[in-house]
């Protein structure tokens, strides 16, 4: 509906346990209309900024991801890339990164994401922030945040669209990640009842949401309406 | 030489991969004159906090660690307790030791140290101190240190001892532990130019010791001269 009327529509995710291709097919599945063209995610944010500076990344990411990566050389690393590499946090991992970062003369880490923790069906688990911080710590060292909530994050997304921020609405469950990020960057933003979503959401301290809605069909509707 | 003099002694120590015991014979290996009770260590200050507050500790700690909470109860945890785990630090225990702490209502995270990183001989490795940022993140709560530098600890070997701070001097190797710990709470120290110093060490932006020596032999030499 939302393609139909004419507005433009880009899917921003900060999914970093999987490529854009195994993401789009996923929402696929689920009848959504949309490719690959049309998402903005981390690891191709983490690519132009590698690319830009010359960096040469060590990953510390989830084996899935490392396709995002073909085109980075690696070789002789200068900078270390996090995402959310779940299992692969191990000892050994952390302390191999750790190790690259230390030894650089002017550690660069960047960072898929900042997000404390995420639910899975086996329990609560900690995502990539938890991880940056215990490398930012060792290493004294701030972590560039590609990901949202960063605002290259949601800059990069409007030149994807053409469109400047007030042009454009933000609707997502992650008050601080979705709705703060977005705001900050002068896009409006919805938030949905859904997914991340808590009830404490709405009384968060910093953040507001220019408006709530129930579900993502929800959402639609009040964008068309108010066009 | 210096328990000779009739000057008190008390060994302070930041080691959490191994009980007292086991700390002391290492120690006496080495031809030291020590005895258990000559060791102030986080792992016993840690139950003194958790029985004085009625805490039930998770432990994500070192195996090795484990028989110095031999007589806490850790049924029905309410609060974590983390050490240097070393290699138990996986993903799946620190996963663990975040749902007690985020399930608390009140959260609380004692840490036996801060330490960021340490050098074994295959490498460096990072401490407890980064792990405990990663919970702390994860958790939005500040952790409680009961090891160097934290004031208490140097309380406790003061208490143990029987004297004021002005009457005591730290020795150690440690800008930021124990020689920027001690002072702070009120002790002259000394740095040995061996172990963890390094060079830089001498041009610490907050930390400046009383005095440096190259050795712990020129240490004693010192001390004993000044009485």
């Amino acid at each position: 509906r939302i393609k139909a009327s004419g507005l433009k529509l880009r899917f921003c995710t900060n999914e970093t346990q999987a490529t854009r291709e195994q993401f789009v097919r996923k929402l696929q599945g689920f009848g959504f209309d949309i490719s690959v063209d049309e998402v903005t995610a981390p690891a191709p944010a983490a690519c132009r900024v590698l690319r830009e500076r010359g960096l040469r990344p060590h990953l510390l990411v989830h084996d899935d991801l490392i396709p995002e990566f073909a085109e980075i050389d690696r070789t002789n690393p200068n900078c270390v890339v996090i995402g959310d590499a779940a299992d692969k946090f191990t000892y050994a991992n952390l302390n191999e990164a750790f190790r690259v970062l230390i030894g650089l003369e002017n550690p660069v880490l960047i960072a898929l994401g900042r997000g404390r923790y995420y639910k899975e069906t086996d329990g609560l688990k900690l995502d990539v922030g938890a991880y940056m911080k215990a490398l930012e710590y060792a290493c004294d060292v701030q972590a560039e945040v590609v990901g949202k909530p960063a605002k290259s994050f949601f800059e990069s997304a409007l030149a994807e669209l053409g469109v400047e921020p007030q042009q454009a609405v933000m609707v997502g469950d992650d008050i601080e990640n979705d709705v703060g990020g977005a705001q900050r960057c002068g896009l409006r933003a919805v938030q949905v009842r859904t997914g991340k979503y808590r009830p404490s959401d709405e009384n968060h301290p910093q953040v507001k949401p220019d408006a709530y809605v129930d579900n993502l069909a929800e959402a639609v509707e009040l964008i068309l309406q108010q066009l």
